[in-house]
Parts: C-alpha cells; structure tokens; sequence
C-alpha cells in the first residue's frame, strides 16, 4: 500500500484544515496517508513514504520557519527522497499575498531533493490556496488535489518498485 | 518634470483598464506619464523614463510573449536602465492561477537592468493584480500604486540627478 | 515507444548543443526523440508526446520571448497535456545571472499546464544549466537528465496507459 | 548617519565573509553598519535602520530556517518597515544549486515589508552570491554591493526625511 506523508504547520487552523481534506482525498484513492503536524515528524521517517506533501501558512511570501526547519534537517537523507511525489499547499490572508511564491518556494526545496511534482490545469496551478477562511469548493479542491497526488504516487511507485 | 513610462499588454482590455488608472495616480502625484501599448513603445525611447512600469495578462504563469518580447529588445540599453524605478502588473482568470510568478518574472527583468523596485506591505504585495473583472476596489488599488511608484521615481530622481 | 519533444530556442548555439546531448541521453534510454528549434514545432503535434523538453538561453532572468510564443500557443491544448512529463534547461553567461530563474520560470508554464516535472538532489537541481561556453562535463550533465527525464516518461506512461 | 543592519546566517563561515565585505563596501561610502549574526539581532531594533540586507547559507533553494524566523519574527514590525532599502545574498555549494531562488526567496519577503530593492546589470543579477569558497574576486564584488546599497539607503534616507 502507498505510504504519503502529509505534514503541515498551522497557526489559526486553516492550513491544518487543507491538510485534513488532502488526506482524505489520498485514503479515497485507497492510501495509507500519515497526517501529521510539523512538530510531530519524525525526520527519520521520511524515507518511508512513496509521496511527501508539505503546507504552510504563507508568512512573508514563504513557508514558515518551522516548516523550513523540517526541510533543514530532511538534509540527512539527501538523495534517498529522489524520485519520490511531493506536494504543497498554504493557506493566505489575502489573494496576491505571497500564495503563490510560498507553494513555489516548497516545491523548489522538493525539487532539490530530486523529487516529482505535478501541476494543475484548472485552477490553483501550483498546489492548493486557501484566501481567508476556507469555504466548501476550497475543501473540495483539497480533496480533488489528494485524489491526483495519491494517484500519482501509486502510478510512480508501481513502476518505480519493478525497476 | 519625472517621466515615467507604463507599457502593458493587453487583449481582453483588464491589463490596460490598470494600466490606465495606474497612470492617473502616478499623473496625480505630478509625473509626467507616457501611457502606452507594448506595440508603440519604441525601445530606444526607454532610456529617458526615470521610471517603467510593464503590465501582462497571466499567460502560464509568466508574462506574454508580446512582453518579453519588449523586454528581450531593451538589451541594447543594457547597464543604461540601472537606478530608474521599475514596477509590474498583471491580470488573470484565477486567484493562485499565476499572478505573483507573472510579477515576480517581471520584476527579476527588471533586477537584471539593475533598477530599483519596491513591494506593498498591504495587499498586492509584489505589484497590482486583478482577477477576473476589475471592480472599484482593484482600480483603487491601482491608483494607489500609481501614486507611490510616482513618489519613489521622483525621489529617486532627486537624489540621482545631486549624485 | 515513448515520444518526447526536446524544443529549444538558440542564438549562439550552446543552447542547441545541450539539446542535442539531452536527446541522446534520451535516445539511449530507448525513447523516441523529436529534436527541433523552437521555429520548427507545429503546436498542433504537441499533444502526441508523453513527454515535453524546452530550453531557452537566459534572457533577463527568463526564457527568451520565441519559446514563451510556444508557451502562450499551446493554450489551444490547454488541458490535453496534463500528466505528460515535463522539463527545462538553459544556458546564460555567468552564474547567478538568471538560469535558475529562467528554468524555474520555464517548469511553472508546464505546472499550469498540470504537466509533471522532477528536480535532480545532485548538481543542476531545478534543469540543466550551463554557464559561458559548454564543456564535456556540462555536455554529461545533460545527457544524464535526458536519461533520467526519458525513464521518468517511459514510467508514467507505462501506468497512464493502464489506468 | 544612515544606520545599516547586515545580518546573517552561517554555518561554515562563508556566509559571514560575505557578510564582512558587503558591511566594509558600506562604511567606506559612509553608512553606520551593525554587521549581526542571526542570532545576536533584536527584532525590536529593525525599524531603527534605514536598510536591511540578509544573508543565509542556500539550504534547498531558499533561506535558512534560522533566517526564515528572524523574518516571521519581524511581522510585529509590518508597515513600519515599508520605504526602506533590503538586499540579499547567499553562499552556495554549486552553480545551479539554487542560490538563485534563495535570494529571490529573501527578496520577496523584503517586497512583502514594502520594502525598496534593487538590482545589478553587471553580474550576479539579483544580489551577491559565492559559490564553494569565496575567492578575492568574490569578496571584492560583496564590497561593491555593499557600496551600492549604502548609496541607494542614503539617498533614499535624504528623500524621506524631507517627505
């Protein structure tokens, strides 16, 4: 079974709440998803999962500090998460207020490890945003994004395992 | 009298709807502003802006060709454009649908001319945008812009033309 | 057999050559390579690969105007490309000069197009990069990621064909 | 006298050599420079600079966590920093190795403050970047840098100061 990591730092609830709704999105596609908040990751688990998805509130056009430190210290198992799936996704206070650059700049440091990201035709392009306060078509887009991304990483991960 | 030069691109007719009320704020601050369309700006003109300001819609997350293609041409200035003020708008279909990448592109073209740009701790953080139809709210904005992009470039130039 | 396109736009050449390695790279990893400057693809056939390579020299921190014109026509398949492996590479006269900018900016136009893409943990993260002119090392490194880039393609169309 | 905060973040010390040079290019234009590690910076001091130049070490393609909450910590500033003058720079392990995004990621965090910034048409476009060890060539273009962002925050400083 696909193991998918989705991790997130939340301050006011919403970025948990996105993460919620990704998670569930994955099990509906039939993965074995751990939902867990930064603090909770255990940095030696990582090589574990066949997909990492990571969100964050958008602070100053970027992810946060503590979500950056996750990142840091994934630096110990620099080159075993390649060609695994990653993700990102944030939450903002404001449309044009740092959304964008913050799932950007998550996906250049999965890039970095080697990792396999995809994009998204419809709507938010990058990775899910939520402005404000999270109404139900932001939480169906979450899922929607977790449905692609488990799927995704099933699809790797079968061919990757007979390699 | 400060020259300041917006060039926009547009097809729909949103980019040159804010490119209009940008022009009018930065006219209400006192500079002296050439309102144009990438086809009629003529690139040996830019050198006699203090400052330029370049508008896109959001095609693929990154400014139109018919842009670039204004900024590929203004090499011939290369070093020349270095301490005028530069600033970037954009409109697009949807929120997180591309926007801060399509200004942040423009602003890194304007950071290799080596000129001088400025962000907005209120909304828009890196430069006006608009989604969808412009409503009052979003031409506010722009004027507003306007204004402090005039302020800037006229400061600048104080200080530039006493160096 | 899987079709890749390796689309590059090229003044001095060295752009070119880092397409030419690539697709070998591909080649020997068993794909079927279409090799062409950016004036000879038909936008109409972009929709017939599994997999989508452009390269641009460092124009402002950005893919040159030309390759952006292929960007902005492939919005006729807007929607079509999605789950085709993408990538990107440039080449630019110093480092910090713009090539990272310009790869990210070119790998952001195929997230909007919901394409996927993957980062390399060693050299190059983000797509091929060479600086001034191209030594047997660069040309290496290019080869390596037409491999890699081929595999991946090879992979996920192996299990999108199943689905 | 324009009071300047350098403020960095080092591990091997490279990032701090930079940070020596680009301070020392300040104060032979004349600024009063605080050249900080990260850890030794009160936040509640930043509103007394005129300008604000931070460097981090590239840790997958963007800011160091450490610097990353010295920015978060900042937001109890938000508003009071606009109109005032920020610079980037970062010390990397490899061309191509995300540097770039690093100081753009620094940059933008900067803009989403209001702040002013600038880039340079001459080499490493977006701010000063070394990669592996800094060589004489590398320090003597920090101390360029540094010279050019004295110069802008005084004149800056000048303009303001009679608003």
């Amino acid at each position: 079974m696909t193991r998918i990591l989705v991790c997130y730092h939340s301050r006011t609830g919403t970025t948990e709440r996105m993460a919620r709704e990704i998670a569930q999105g994955m099990r509906e596609s039939g993965a074995d998803v751990d939902l867990l908040s930064v603090e909770q990751v255990d940095t030696d688990a990582l090589t574990e999962y066949q997909g990492i998805v990571l969100g964050s509130p958008t602070y100053y056009g970027l992810p946060s500090a503590e979500l950056k430190a996750l990142i840091d210290e994934s630096v110990k198992h620099h080159g075993k998460l390649e060609w695994k799936v990653g993700g990102a996704f944030t939450s903002s206070a404001n449309p044009a207020g740092g959304n964008e650059t913050t799932v950007m700049a998550i996906l250049e440091s999965l890039l970095v490890h080697g990792m396999i990201v995809k994009g998204d035709p419809r709507d938010d392009h990058y990775g899910p945003v939520v402005i404000g306060e999270a109404d139900e078509e932001d939480l169906k887009r979450c899922r929607d994004y977790g449905r692609r991304i488990a799927e995704l990483t099933q699809g790797v991960e079968k061919w990757i395992s007979k390699k």
